[in-house]
């Protein structure tokens, strides 16, 4: 089958890429998914750029169709962390934290930038009629925005900044917006802070906000490492840092500010996919004007290019039809 | 009045220290307090070595009578944030993180190393008698111990891994031991450990638990830069470092940890004192067993040479007679 592969560090389009079946811990039926869709992440550039050491086909946000179980011939997406179902973790909702774990296009399982994948029958959510196929695409970021709530509780008058006006940053500010508290989006790019706008969503240059320390939260998407200095300027003392940037290596940090001040710092990854699926059945998430562009799958380097370009939000690549 | 004075950088004990009173910012009247005894923490050490940059007096663990006032005659302590009443914080009992604080010793108010010092009278606490002297001097420490409960939600059955069996991490020891969870402490010293068993707590050496990040929290009093990758190594995904540690300058850190195990770090500093006061006068937590020694204020230097000597716990100063 046709795949984009990792390995050595080197991404390549594959016409006639065969693996064995990835090996999950659990014991669900591992179904084949033919994809339809799918989505480059800021984490695809990290794993090409080292991150994990990954090797294998890459692609955890994706939308395809199961050939075979109890979703055959139906629009699926797959929740990316195949837990083991007896682990503390699994057995608390949490299998995203399964020791044993694979994830989908990131640890020991090949991913959704291929013809076909296989994923756990369990982790297979079958989409409604109301969530489009590219709309589908965007359920697994989507979650990681919606995980924040199931993480952190919000007060009635919480301001909340949110660090980053990319991908990331505008599903959580979509999230957030509506269900969380008073959202500011402190960005670098007028067209992309005016699409949050169009929400109703209010915005600011990041320059252009004074940094007092003035926040209950603050949230780095920014997708850098030096959003976390940036986040520390803008919360307030007693105030909460929401993590969602993941970067590769080292930094300097000052750790004091944290205990002066007593700060929280909550790191925030990969959610549940029914909160997100439910947003977009109910049409309260926007996501079809994050699509930058759509590459064919055997375009998939020019694709991984243009997602690495600044300023660019989401690049789909188009792998089969319905 | 007799003083030990930081300034530029060196500590002297001075015979004649005069200074104006400090100029905290709320209305309540200043009170001064003639000390009677004062403790030596790991603050003082860490100012005398340059962190906040403080001159004047040092000193913010003591216990003294009020000479003016509601208390005149009377045993205080007293709490060392000196707030303006006024602000968002203050009126949430969070003066400790008034923006517009002096705090005792520590910024811009002389403190408690001094035959005198002046405390607002809103921040004296008189002591019943049944807390003596002696106890009374790990008011502060105790109540930033007890800070912990303030900040966090425990659940039945937690497990929590204190790191460090220092005077800081004796009293959360106690503390969690009594009102968290399961409390394993895990220390570098025979002697210090054995005393923590002698209160029923378990402890190990470091170096003989693995590293398998198995415990809900991890509570860092280690003093030290590396007890933040040590937290690491301890904690489970989705759990909870509760930093005590404060140590001046950078470190280097990978933040990506915090994201992939959606770990939360709670920076704790100081504490309301009314819990402490509280505990040692029913004589739920035991204190004097950590002191080291005692010095007159005229042996400050040779008392602050014994503070930082390695493995040593409390060292008290004798100031005034009752």
């Amino acid at each position: 089958m046709r795949a984009l592969v990792l390995k050595s560090g080197k991404l390549s389009y594959e016409l006639n890429y065969a693996s064995a079946p990835p090996v999950p811990p659990s014991k669900s039926p591992l179904i084949p998914v033919r994809v339809l869709q799918a989505g480059i992440c800021e984490t695809d550039l990290q794993l090409v750029a080292g991150y994990m050491n990954y090797e294998g086909v890459l692609g955890h946000e994706f939308c395809g169709i199961a050939t075979e179980g109890k979703y055959t011939g139906q629009r699926v997406v797959g929740e990316i962390n195949c837990g083991c179902d007896d682990c503390e973790y699994c057995q608390r909702q949490l299998g995203r934290h399964c020791p044993h774990r694979t994830v989908i296009g990131i640890l020991q399982h090949d991913g959704a930038f291929a013809d076909q994948l296989y994923v756990p029958e369990e982790n297979l959510c079958p989409l409604p009629d109301s969530v489009s196929t590219e709309e589908a695409v965007f359920v697994e970021p989507l979650a990681a925005a919606f995980e924040i709530l199931e993480q952190v509780s919000f007060r009635s008058g919480d301001r909340i900044a949110i660090l980053g006006d990319g991908r990331l940053g505008n599903l959580c500010a979509q999230v957030l917006h509506q269900q969380a508290g008073e959202v500011i989006v402190l960005g670098r790019h007028q067209n992309k802070l005016n699409r949050l706008k169009n929400f109703g969503i209010e915005t600011a240059f990041a320059e252009d906000v004074p940094a007092e320390r003035q926040f209950d939260f603050v949230v780095d998407c920014t997708g850098s490492p030096s959003g976390m200095e940036s986040a520390l300027s803008y919360v307030r003392p007693r105030g909460t840092i929401i993590l969602k940037t993941t970067v590769a290596g080292t930094q300097k940090l000052s750790l004091a500010p944290f205990v002066i001040d007593e700060l929280t710092l909550v790191g925030s990854r990969c959610g549940l996919f029914a909160p997100a699926i439910k947003a977009l059945a109910e049409k309260r998430i926007e996501v079809t004007s994050l699509i930058d562009s759509r590459y064919p799958l055997e375009e998939g380097l020019a694709a991984f290019d243009r997602a690495r370009s600044p300023g660019v939000m989401k690049v789909l690549l188009d792998i089969g039809n319905e």
